[in-house]
């Protein structure tokens, strides 16, 4: 009888490795597979490792464009943060890589999928909730919640243990004490040194943003064209540079954003297996981008449009955190944020400078911005008296709380 | 028959100033009042000026203390934000500023109030909500919406002739192209050459703050100690002051603020006139209590208390810019706030640098956040086989909406 | 100079009659309409009435259809009630009446339109929100805010008096004292003796409903099948009386509603102008298409979905109430409400029965709902032992509450 | 070394007799433990056959007054529904269940309770949920959840071979083919022959209510007083009986609704672990309760309060539902009902009659119903010209939509 194939999202690194062999010990049939969203890596390098240790192949698929069209650009034109201020930069990686793996399996008639995440992280679920959503068939190997797994894998030192015992090349260099994830959208930094939330994390520790501090100390300016909430174009005003293309403007902003130390956050937020995290975050591009979209909107959205799109954008953050990318609710809340963003047009001025991106000024098309009527010195068709009016309407249901309060 | 008495708010300014003396011209008996909230102001020269147009008496009310812990602190507590942004800096002062006003109205048996405040902005609205929401009896005299007023006044040229004629002093100094509001909490630059979104804001137009060029190119740390969501220490790391009073305290925070150019906003946001507005704001010592009281309760509010409590956060910051300080609904929302800040103590370090105030480290004696259990490295009580149950029950509803959509 | 256009809308009772004749004395020429949207109305008898008074020309349009289809339907598919209990009668209907009466308006080169409702009522900001937002450069006539015609019409002896003057014929019966509004929805009864909340409404007040107490004392079972949320097809189960005409289908629903006593209300109900108000609402179709609709909505959608499309649906509810229907977040709750109502198909068996539709069963071929998964003694794909991880993950937060509370 | 001990919730049945003796095998000390919050037992009876089995003692707590006072009533005056329907009669129990329990496990220093909820219901949930937030040391013991346990009871007929095996007595009587749950509150009717939601529940299996068809012909009328949002006097308005203590009064609307049939609801409902479940209540106590609660509060509740408070209540349901009693959350938004309900206060009418209790009338001292404001031929303080100011304050933003829609 043939092997159970198991397609396996590999990572080059100490974790997977071990992971790939040991799938190979239960008996697997392992295709390894490494999705590129612009993380930091050697995928040849990665590609070579995967089948010395016994992959029978390795797919790498180059999804950073998909990634920031169909990823990153929905979410940010929905303003989505966690818990009020985090981009979200893992949580809106994992269905993507999840859906091409499925994609994959599916292909290959793979009954099985495997991932490294822990079992006390969010990734895991973000994994295997976007699995079962996408084929309720799909049977998941998840060796970091496995009881012989853990009970072989008490920490680092079995890891490298094992890996030396099968021939699986380690990296020289010491491994950093902390744990990382990075794509094109941001880069997170947690555990190890960092879990203790009283402990300010040192600057070494920052690898995709320049310090504030050693920022350069002159501005530099910029502009962002929306069409229908959706970066179009990037300017650098003060050298003229444009683009246009998503990706390469992405990584425009990325590269400005970085450079002017732009994006650093440091947080404790809420897992959505009920623990709290200590984490910090490198989101260069997207943190200017997020800041010049709601700017956009504060001359092209209607008010009582944001109000409710902000309600709802609490929400998606929340969604798209804890895992729930391919969901029905998602679907529901979209629906919404597309027809929110139909007439969310135009640009928006922003200076970068030492951490921060300030919008400064903004020109849009479908600006509800009415000078005339905003004057404090022009009427410009507003008539005074009418305020009158809506005040004194305004004030009943006030009177009549106070007259019972009173009485 | 005697005179029918009026109590105005008043500045001091030309505006108030006319308004004072038509109010005298129209029969009424006018009593001045103004409340001290920490603005830049003469008070002493506007006492004698309100005196010699004809005020009956001046009420200059120090209430600056009150404005601090029973106005901006709950609102703090509460992290409301206007439309994600605004800090609400002039909203927050009105209900205070009109509740005093009707104290004073009441004491002296006078049945009409009157404000300087123009018929297109909020402020018309938050002084009059409160105004009838605390004496439905009162009547309001409001020249801005005035007939016979407007067509007197039809621009600062007719103020200026008006004041001339009746002796009502006039600064020297051109008037600034703009109008601003100052307290202790923010300054506000709108109208006039701000009111168009695609220009800049100068840098002259700031004045509460250094611009973050200027701003030293040292960080600062300090460290600010909450009890029950309330600032009630804050200590220079570098210097070690430390300030516990209340009003002291924020003033100190402004201070740092100010100096590190931190709390500048320009944004366009959306009265509740239903008019879109540009608005400049400086608000250095609530940048900075904002950004602190948020990263103490990432570490010490649970995470569902959080999700509740920012859909009531946006709820109040509407209600709050809007007006409704003295309605049913805010003492609702508040009851809730209150209940949500009970465990929320402990220190938070910030590094104030160029425009930014960093959260880096925080403790807390209520922490929520244990590192055991973060931990990816140690089990720490918690079972990683419960996660596989954890979202495969979560992955239930997902898999029945699958086969739906894929039959 | 020819004389200004003024669309009327016109009721062929006494108040528009009135106002016709007054438009006509203050100058304008006025065109009358009249939309028949299921009401009980002699539509040839008011067009002739209209036409002696001096009207241009009467327009009577059919809209009774577009009215089910595009403005009832769409509005219970999302569910909506207005505080809890109302079904929107009124509400539904008036965004559609304007939406016509600017089309004439337009048509007509008419820059007036003018409707006869109260000043201290729901309808004319429905009527008048509803012109200005299909067109802003529109001039609204509204003679019961009208300083002119108040003061010339006290009441009711006012109106019969100018009648009797220039001829209007008037009804021989007395009139009710209450006020009713009537369509294919609903018909509501408020004012007058209705007017003290502690006197119950009298059954001669009730039209559209027998009385509970003398409906038939035999249920019958009927079948309402919905495709994407819209019911298609109506089946009396006791007869076969089988209906699928959108316009037939609801009149069928009134029938049976009407017979069986259902859908009766008496309620205290907040307006939008901040006046609280007794309304008695007969809503017979209605009532029971809201249970149906609801109950296949049980087997048919995710969990989540249902969440916040109840939070949407009560907003709809007060935007619906308050007249917004032509406005951007009407437009942005309804694109997400289309989304909810994807795959809510199926049938639904009520049996009606002396005031009351019960759902007794339903059956979808999108149901979600899987007889295996929901047994308690079949295991179907559950792993029982899931739920414990499932619950001791959710109860992570709230030991660690707890022990922050014990301390 | 002593045995451990384990506090049982036991109901007398068969399933909670087999576990307990399955606890003594597994080497357990057991006390068995029933709750008295209404239900139909007989609790000398089960006590008898607890200590025969083998429980070291039994503990039987009549807690129905408690059920009424600090669990019915708070979540009454909080309109709390789930899925817009439920009125939650087993979930309310759960929490109050537990609290006692957990209370005996800590006076007898047993480290274990246990429970015979099933591992795909919701109970599991609230009990368990209840038991590790009020003592996040416990150990839980919950068989149906239990692989051994499972493995040797498939099925009703394992349950009762190993109760004739240990002299356990059953029920002569058959079965029902369906379960159910009661208490003060409800009864709940599930499983079983009820599994199929297209197979309308038969008139056999309602226990709690008169069917409407066999209700008295004549309606009662009865009268609610509410203080606080609280009821404290409920009259029979035919016959005069008065009742006010809270449990009295409760039992009082029971036996009123029972009678008229009032109370009943058959619908597919989402259980918190994703499965969607079929579930046929009786309510009637509560049914009647919760109409007039909303109807006192339809003059007596401030309308921005309303709105916030539905939304929240909606989210009560869901909590009360999930099991999240004791949680900071739950915390959170009862004290916001608490302050919500402090001036609800005052007397509601209803008519009971076949399957339906309706609101007719209603008085408050708190009302904040205005009929001299409401009236439409009275002006009563009210200024027509003011609804003018107020439509077109809020025409603005519609207008500057439009402009844009159509430019």
């Amino acid at each position: 009888m043939s092997k159970q194939k198991v397609v396996l999202a590999y990572s080059g690194g100490l974790d997977t490795s071990v992971i790939l062999k040991w799938l190979l010990e239960q008996g697997y049939e392992v295709f390894a597979y490494m999705a590129d969203i612009g993380q930091q890596e050697d995928f040849d390098a990665a590609r070579e490792k995967a089948l010395k240790i016994g992959a029978s192949d390795v797919f790498i698929e180059d999804m950073r464009k998909e990634f920031v069209t169909d990823y990153i650009f929905p979410v940010f034109k929905a303003n989505a943060l966690y818990e009020g201020r985090y981009l979200l930069g893992t949580a809106i990686a994992r269905p993507l890589i999840a859906k091409k793996q499925i994609e994959i399996a599916n292909n290959l008639g793979a009954a099985y999928v495997s991932h490294g995440a822990t079992g006390k992280g969010n990734d895991q679920v973000r994994f295997e909730l976007s699995y079962y959503a996408l084929n309720p068939k799909i049977k998941i190997i998840s060796p970091w919640k496995n009881k012989d797994f853990l009970a072989a894998f008490k920490g680092r030192t079995d890891l490298l243990a094992y890996a030396e015992k099968h021939g699986i090349p380690t990296k020289q260099t010491a491994s950093k004490p902390y744990s990382e994830d990075d794509n094109l959208l941001h880069i997170s930094h947690e555990a190890g040194i960092l879990e203790d939330p009283a402990h300010e994390c040192e600057e070494s520790i920052y690898s995709h943003t320049t310090s504030p501090e050693n920022a350069p100390d002159t501005p530099v300016r910029i502009r962002i064209r929306f069409r229908d909430g959706i970066p179009v174009e990037v300017e650098n005003l003060t050298d003229g540079t444009v683009k246009t293309d998503a990706l390469e403007l992405f990584e425009y902003l990325n590269q400005m954003g970085s450079e002017h130390g732009i994006g650093r956050l440091d947080m404790v937020e809420n897992r959505f297996v009920g623990i709290k995290s200590r984490g910090v975050y490198e989101t260069p591009g997207g943190s200017i981008l997020h800041a010049a979209h709601k700017d956009i909107e504060g001359v092209a959205m209607d008010r009582e449009v944001m109000r409710l799109r902000d309600m709802l954008a609490a929400k998606l953050g929340e969604l798209v955190y804890n895992g729930f990318w391919f969901s029905p609710e998602m679907e529901f809340i979209m629906a919404a944020m597309d027809k929110s963003q139909e007439l969310i047009d135009g640009d928006v001025f922003l200076k970068l400078y030492k951490g921060t991106a300030y919008p400064v000024a903004r020109t849009s098309p479908s600006s509800l911005y009415n000078q005339e009527l905003s004057s404090m010195d022009i009427e410009g068709g507003y008539n005074q008296e009418d305020a009158e009016g809506f005040i004194r309407i305004n004030a009943i249901r006030l009177m009549a709380h106070r007259r019972i309060v009173n009485q």
